[in-house]
């Protein structure tokens, strides 16, 4: 199969993929990045490039993306011609693009005021039309750009019409989202796998701890969710991977709100962070399922292994070199599971994760903290 | 890293070594061969031609192998130059010589009679010197040449002397093996590692079932196995590791015998048929420890995940093609863990296997078995 995208999802897929018997070939941007060093088959070429994107899926089962970015229009020729893409770009559109997405989901959920919803939003185009849903809702309200957003980029909370950068209507002449700030709890994220003939799975929900919006901790299962809750949450999210015919991997991340509510936050058609977890704690891991799904392979069973699976992601910090440290975290706990991606360190780059799991949630948490900062160098004891 | 062998150990190799941010350099007889397919860094040459050994390991961190075939003398010379080798060419001896390892067994076990020994054992030279032997022990007694046997190839069971083909005495003029047949409940085996600073770990001791001599069961743990037993052979497992000087993964399998001990089969220096249960069933697989091991790195934990985990080895049957016995395995039992390695089918060939693992024995080693030969075509229901 040919994946496009050769970072650590990739990477991670390529782990999956051996035990397959899958055989992948990657289109990379780079030859040393993190899946090109794991992948023999890898052709070099950027994911805008539609003849890049061509010569990889010759005679491939499906094509599939560990990114949102490769362009729609290019799908839709290939698919056109035939090649199996996974998720489509019909269902790929909903990922890319956050008031499409909130378009069809609000005509999908139907009722306000559902167990799950989304938040109350609007398409504004106008600074005007930001100070009337202000004025409506209640100040702030969190302004994004509907493409292009990550890791909180492209994300504003204006407490006024004048907070949004006036850049931002020029390039989005279609509009912005504006969105209610959500009362919270914390955030969930649940994630489901869906197969073109249409057999789907639900990991149980997690929740996730972002720290300067980049996920920074997972808790599997989400502690003390109740099952209502946790059971709306799922069946929202199988129901749009179906309504919108996703296939592989969907992550729907959300608020539990204060009220006791999930609202929907944003949406991923691929294997996510909020995933990592499933490597060692689902009978079934997210890349894998991923594997399958696209494939059109029966999927595997998605139940939890452990009482409690945490997943702390690395980021780079101060060493310049992780193998010191990482040494010392083998040492010290030699039931932490370290993953890293092979990439070079950056203050904030997504180095690797560690997964702990366990009987008891505070050790768990503790020991995956623990490990995973001491690895950047937050900590030194 | 440099690897030597390119099979299914090197292929799980690679799959254990991406996460660990571990590269492998690869010496492949085949470029789609096992592991070739999955590891980006491939010489192509022979694991006895110098040259083809000497191209894989410039600025390696270690060198090992996925089998015990490289010529000892290389390795002596590679490692007189410098280049580390795991596990080192002493004790690599000890599993490509049954004599060697015979006689250095018996000087470290010592006193006979020890709970956890080798069977009663002779060099034998002539026809002549087997009669004595099976006189002295009686018969059958098992003759094996000392090198260069697998999979019951280079065994025979012995009425009397002129069962053992005569061209092995010219073949090996420093004798052949002769051994008492032992009287046993069943095989067992006794997985360790050890890393070059000296740290050790061993797996719980595991059954192993065998069918035409060729491993087709593993049951981890071995069920009812006394704990006195488990710890006398567990205890010499580590000690042969500790006075071989082993590096990485050793097996060591051999016989409960029905009088209650443990007699030493066979040694293997490297991830082994007996151990892939760990990849899902310990918190370290084998491969992961063995990659620890030969880099010294700290090693892991290697206690059992399940109460009982069961693999099933999946050789090459009637179907010239797996793949849509292995889709009819996925839909049926959506637990099971089917690892494929890549190769094409021959009758008899190891093709892959299957793991299970549960709570209930029966349940578990009749889900890996109907996986096993349903994919196989062993059977059809």
């Amino acid at each position: 199969m040919a994946v496009v995208g050769d970072g650590q999802l990739a990477r991670m897929m390529a782990e999956a993929a051996g035990p397959l018997g899958v055989r992948l070939r990657l289109l990379a941007g780079d030859p040393d990045s993190s899946a090109a060093q794991v992948i023999p088959d890898v052709q070099l070429g950027q994911h805008t490039d539609e003849a890049a994107v061509r010569a990889i899926v010759k005679d491939a089962a499906v094509l599939t993306f560990d990114h949102e970015h490769v362009p729609n229009e290019i799908l839709l020729r290939l698919q056109s011609e035939g090649v199996p893409v996974g998720p489509p770009p019909q269902a790929l559109v909903h990922a890319q693009d956050k008031l499409v997405m909130r378009e069809r989901l609000s005509e999908l959920i139907g009722d306000r005021h559902a167990l799950a919803d989304l938040p109350v939003w609007a398409r504004v185009r106008t600074p005007a039309e930001v100070t009337s849903f202000g004025d409506a809702t209640g100040w702030p309200v969190i302004v994004k750009t509907p493409r292009g957003g990550y890791d909180g980029k492209g994300v504003v909370v204006a407490g006024s019409a004048g907070d949004v950068p006036s850049e931002w209507f020029e390039k989005f002449p279609d509009g912005l989202l504006a969105e209610e700030k959500v009362d919270f709890r914390r955030e969930l994220a649940v994630l489901v796998a869906r197969s073109p003939s249409g057999q789907a799975s639900a990991w149980p929900v997690v929740e996730t701890i972002q720290v300067d919006s980049i996920c920074d901790e997972v808790i599997a299962p989400a502690p003390g969710l109740p099952a209502e809750l946790a059971g709306a949450a799922t069946e929202l999210a199988l129901r749009i991977a179906g309504e919108l015919g996703v296939t592989g991997v969907l992550a729907v991340e959300g608020f539990e709100t204060a009220d006791g509510r999930f609202l929907v936050n944003e949406l991923a058609m691929r294997p996510h962070n909020s995933g990592h977890w499933t490597i060692e704690g689902s009978v079934t891991s997210q890349f894998e399922q991923h594997l399958r799904a696209v494939l059109d392979l029966p999927l595997g069973e998605v139940g939890a292994r452990e009482k409690w699976t945490v997943m702390v992601n690395v980021l780079g910090g101060k060493y310049p070199d992780l193998y010191r440290s990482y040494l010392h975290v083998m040492a010290r706990d030699p039931k932490a599971k370290v993953h890293l991606y092979g990439k070079g360190v950056r203050p904030g780059r997504k180095l690797g994760h560690v997964t702990c799991y366990g009987d008891d949630l505070d050790d768990v948490r503790a020991r995956a903290r623990h490990a995973a900062d001491f690895i950047r160098g937050v900590i030194e004891e």
